[in-house]
């Protein structure tokens, strides 16, 4: 049986775009994507749709790109490789909502190809709450737990595991949030074929939109203050740190020419940064340092 | 002649740093630096001083340190060595003040040794305006090149080039801002001597008072407004994102375990950041952006 291609792939990652920005916009109720297609030089190129000052999302958003050319000389290195096509796609999501009480949220997925025959998929989704909740937590685990399981029982554990050592900021000694599942170079195997790897990929695609609405309509209720919306912009500082220090996907996509407003739309809109900042004792603040945790079991 | 030992060298960089923050708290009139005194779990530690909301300082830090031990792993690697203990001590400052019309600075004086013999001075300092003018830009250039000139007449050309390229966001496409000079591994010569070196190096750490006092004096009695506001919050966006994706030093420190909080107090105390930020045709913010560039002789 003959595998999807990569352009098939492509075209489904965009269906899954499409998919989600209508959801948002639907929960939003206010704000539209705006989109900017843009071409790559060396070939291929995206679809950066962003959303601005809705009535509960900030600043977002939600990416396609399908772009291929002459494989960049650092992957050439790391794979020892002399030369070599690829051919890499994906949707990529950050999520910065207007209130503190609703969780930034992440998602990406991936496909990557070499004309040598080398191919890949990877992806993740992971929640950072300014203010963690653990029934939220719980119930964001249980979401991605599902999907993973309709697939393999080793996925949850093993991305979950992944996902706490990648979200992590070192030098703060911080997880970047609650986790959820992070995963990269998926390739088929006894167990697994293309189809069904890709299978489990998409589903973490569709996972998204509900699992966000589902946040985006409960918690934009919550009350919150002044108090609350400084955290948050020091929280949002944090996200900050974590995408240009740590995020391999950033530092790829800086090193080699990408598309930089694409790339750093996962910026928040604002950020604070304060020395020292303090949190009192048995404060929810001081709560969520405190949660901030790898190896957590959210479901126990 | 003996030359001057590590200690004494630290003794003298205390001593600038005392000299600074008196000069800034004297311009500033309402602030205060805060001293945070830590000690390096392997070894040595440092004098952090903060100043926030002050009358024309936003935030700022005078930081001084001298950490010594057994030398990181990737250090040893880059240098090729199997097993060396360091000593390095150097003052490090960055000032953001409250008015866009104040431009942003930075200063570094560092030295580091080797057990195995190897030493070298490092350092420098630039200047980031949120809005270049170029008779400011000339100011300062002519005050660093008098210092570089009253020491070696290479030291000018050399080291404003070599800032150029460092102070760069090659992912922007930008100067950080006018620049100013760096250079670092500055060793003993026929024609410099150790105890040259370390006077050069100090006439840099002298010069950072009267010139950031000139430029606190003069352009804090510039009006501006709510315009003006949004372009520095963006620029310190940018100022992020050299610090955290770019900077050396930084990431040396992120890598290492340095202390996180001295490390970072070269972050604004507020960011912003919009999708595919635009600014006016002609405007200043546009004249600025067209100045961010390598290679301007501003003292032509």
């Amino acid at each position: 049986m003959s595998r999807l291609t990569k352009e098939e792939i492509a075209e489904q990652f965009k269906a899954i775009q499409d998919h989600i920005c209508r959801e948002l916009e639907a929960e939003d109720s206010i704000a539209k994507f705006q989109e900017d297609a843009w071409q790559r030089p060396g070939g291929g190129g995206g679809r950066t749709r962003v959303i601005e000052n809705g009535k509960i999302i900030e600043k977002g958003g939600v990416n396609f790109s399908a772009v291929y050319g002459p494989t960049p000389e650092n992957i050439l290195r790391a794979l020892k490789l002399e030369q070599a096509d690829f051919y890499a796609t994906g949707v990529s999501i950050v999520m910065h909502p207007q209130s503190p009480m609703v969780p930034i949220i992440h998602m990406n997925i991936r496909y990557f190809e070499m004309s040598n025959g080398t191919y890949w998929f990877g992806g993740g989704i992971d929640l950072t709450p300014h203010y963690i909740d653990e029934a939220d937590a719980r119930h964001f685990h249980q979401q991605v737990k599902n999907v993973c399981d309709k697939h393999h029982a080793d996925y949850y554990p093993k991305f979950k595991t992944w996902a706490d050592d990648y979200f992590y900021l070192k030098h703060r000694k911080e997880t970047r949030g609650v986790g959820g599942i992070f995963f990269d170079r998926l390739m088929e195997s006894d167990e697994m074929s293309f189809d069904q790897i890709f299978a489990f990929v998409k589903d973490v695609g569709m996972l998204f939109a509900p699992t966000y609405r589902y946040f985006m309509n409960k918690n934009s209720k919550i009350p919150y203050g002044e108090n609350e919306k400084s955290w948050q912009y020091h929280r949002r500082g944090r996200y900050v740190e974590f995408n240009l220090v740590w995020d391999k996907g950033t530092k790829f996509g800086l090193d080699t020419d990408g598309r930089t407003e694409s790339i750093l739309m996962s910026l928040p809109p604002q950020a604070h940064w304060t020395y020292a900042h303090q949190v009192k004792d048995n404060s929810p603040e001081a709560k969520t340092l405190s949660l901030l945790k790898k190896d957590i079991n959210w479901l126990a």
